[in-house]
């Protein structure tokens, strides 16, 4: 496993320096900033013995730009919503892994993962909780569940650093998204509920990203998808009028 | 489970402010400073909104007073030196259990741990060490091992918080101690080399808390120190002349 720490519009420079720190504390040295504030003294002081690690750190002007290259996007957040009703929040935040179930799963994996911190006040935006492949959270109190941003990075690079590499190579994020999209094309073709597709994809971006696809598993979805599309676009373009004529009769009414 | 967080004479308020915002993360409130600096504004706000645990924490003169009605003491370490040859140190510092393997240990038993956390600069002491019932570090990077103070903690809490309370009784640290101080006296009374003692005393002390024995069974260890105690010393008072005497004769020299 690669990881690359990334920390998404941080505000104060000392985290940032605590984060690097905690970074080669366990053995991690690529520290992506998206729009970072200026680093000064106290961020240099909080990073100790990790300056090499913060001065090496990349800045990146976007999220997208942030996590190139990865092949699974991870965020962490601490907010639970279990129990909230709207299927698109719902899905949005969670089921969330606790760090050391996302530790089970990247065992002995051949895979580049971005994990992306959010900012100390707000932590991730929606959007960006929308491209994340996995989500993680650290189960915390009831009482006072907002961690502080370096401590929330020590406990998931802790659990990460006894993640062994190995040779199970996963589908990249590329694949995944070619994935994602043949599968939104699907659902446009089969007419699926337009106002239900948006919170859908969602839930099948999450089940994809739990599922750990291999590169083989998604390419023969990515055919069994493609040879799909292919019949129901050739039927449509032959049937359209007929498929018109017959909706609703599935049910009996008209 | 009960967890007292003792932080013995940490250096900067903001430290312990983070220390007492990750207790209250994961549920502890009780912490205890060794002679701590005085508090101030840098160290509130990075309680934020554990300000309570934070103006709550006791304050102590010794670890001796900060400890006092824990059952098991934990001494947190960051330096392993295993490969020294020198038996003291060995035993000071190693074994020492990962924060996993404590969680473990510490699973459905009812006991008061004190949790130690040492300097910023120097850690515990030796003296302090030898306190300790059992040690526990971090598994870091060979690299740069030493960790800010509250990463260690949020960490150890981390993984403290997971741990469910159960009715295993363990023998308290007022048991322990007669049961190392009878120890001792045996190892007197039976010509233990003098210049072995004190680093055997220290790694049955760690035996004893990696044991962690039960009220039952310390009582009963120490029902047959004290009959050992008896005879041995019955024996000396009678035949000390005749011992004087047959010493030595064993590998038949003389």
């Amino acid at each position: 496993m690669k990881l690359k720490i990334v920390l998404v519009e941080p505000l104060y420079d000392g985290n940032i320096g605590s984060v690097a720190r905690a970074a080669k504390n366990f053995g991690f040295t690529d520290l992506v900033l998206v729009n970072p504030p200026q680093i000064g003294d106290f961020g240099l002081a909080m990073a100790s013995h990790a300056k090499d690690v913060l001065t090496r750190a990349q800045s990146a002007k976007s999220l997208q730009e942030a996590v190139a290259g990865a092949d699974l996007v991870v965020g962490t957040t601490g907010k639970r919503t279990e129990g909230d009703g709207h299927h698109l929040r719902l899905h949005l935040r969670v089921p969330a892994l606790t760090p050391k179930e996302l530790a089970e799963k990247l065992e002995v994996k051949d895979v580049t993962v971005a994990l992306l911190f959010g900012r100390e006040d707000w932590g991730l935006s929606s959007e960006e909780l929308m491209a994340c492949d996995i989500l993680v959270s650290i189960p915390t109190s009831e009482e006072y569940p907002v961690m502080n941003l370096s401590h929330s990075a020590a406990i998931l690079l802790y659990e990460l650093s006894r993640v062994s590499s190995g040779p199970v190579r996963l589908a990249d994020h590329n694949t995944m998204n070619i994935l994602i999209g043949r599968t939104e094309r699907l659902l446009h073709e089969i007419r699926y509920p337009e106002h239900k597709i948006e919170y859908v994809m969602l839930m099948l971006r999450r089940v994809f990203g739990r599922a750990e696809l291999t590169e083989r598993e998604a390419n023969t979805i990515l055919g069994i998808l493609k040879r799909a599309l292919w019949r129901l676009e050739a039927e449509s373009n032959t049937v359209e009028g007929t498929l018109e004529g017959l909706e609703g009769t599935e049910t009996g009414e008209k």
